[in-house]
């Protein structure tokens, strides 16, 4: 498949508002990409392509992840939204023929991040957290470290903001989330 | 030793305000444990002795620690200070003649909480978030917690306030605090 026509096939199975947030991340993939000396075009994809499953009911993420025997933790039992990242990783090559296992694992650690994340996890983690669309109090402070800050301080802010978010909100935190911070701050 | 014995031990070995902290500590946690159909005595002396390992300068306690062969993790070798708790643990046998490990487990844990926390444990942890000494913003709606909320909504209020005060400071986030955290939401 060509990237227009795994654009036009994203289209068919997602929601207007969800495909323009995918174009979104998409294109502000890229740009951090380019910011921070990685492939722009495997950005792009990854971004274009990050939140592939959610074509699925939220109800039935559970059974789909189970059918593709991927590991379900106590957290993401309780929250089955968690788990369109890495069900979404295996729609990649089921869907659109895609089988760069670099793509699909910043598409598995979309949501709540993982240890040892590569730049382009990196990136894809926190393009969809300050897409064009998205609009929230500390956006903006976000966005300008996108564009000033290195990889790392970039994405340890958006960790912050996310871990401190879940839990006011009265969510589970992932450990992940806490790992991958925790790692950005021992490697400093 | 006595309870007087042991009190006026720790008081030889912290300086005054410290001191006068623990007996804070020892009167919350005396308090808590009655309200909630606990041990009051058992958790008055947790409370007093939570921090008897701070004697040591914060440059020993990792020395410290290695010579017991206590678990060091990534968190705790770049915040040594985190191992006056588990540390204080062993100090209790070795300095006081304490051998209840329902006070040892509570005293390990009451930096940064630990799966399946006891009541005890809980009521340690959270004595010494709000003992009469403590002053910050969120204090007085924790107090009130603690009057009110039952013993895991008052350490979930506790917890989250932790993480975010901890994750706002730019510090490494413990895991069994987030594990502690989720635990109590899980359970819901």
């Amino acid at each position: 498949m060509t990237y227009e026509e795994m654009q036009a096939e994203l289209e068919k199975r997602l929601k207007p508002s969800r495909f323009r947030h995918s174009l979104g991340v998409a294109r502000t993939a890229a740009r951090l990409a380019e910011r921070f000396g990685q492939d722009a075009e495997q950005a792009q994809l990854a971004g274009l392509l990050h939140d592939c499953a959610r074509e699925f009911p939220n109800d039935s993420l559970l059974a789909e992840a189970k059918k593709r025997g991927l590991p379900i933790g106590p957290v993401e039992c309780s929250m089955p939204l968690l788990l369109h990242a890495p069900l979404g990783a295996c729609r990649l090559g089921e869907v659109y023929g895609v089988r760069d296992p670099a793509v699909a694992q910043a598409i598995a650690r979309h949501t709540v991040g993982g240890p040892q994340m590569t730049a382009l996890d990196k990136i894809i983690w926190f393009a969809d957290m300050i897409e064009p669309g998205r609009d929230y109090p500390q956006v903006e402070r976000l966005r300008q470290l996108a564009r000033e800050a290195s990889l790392d301080e970039m994405l340890l802010a958006g960790l912050s903001e996310s871990i401190i978010f879940v839990v006011q909100k009265g969510h589970l935190v992932h450990p992940n989330t806490v790992l991958a911070r925790n790692e950005i701050l021992l490697a400093r």
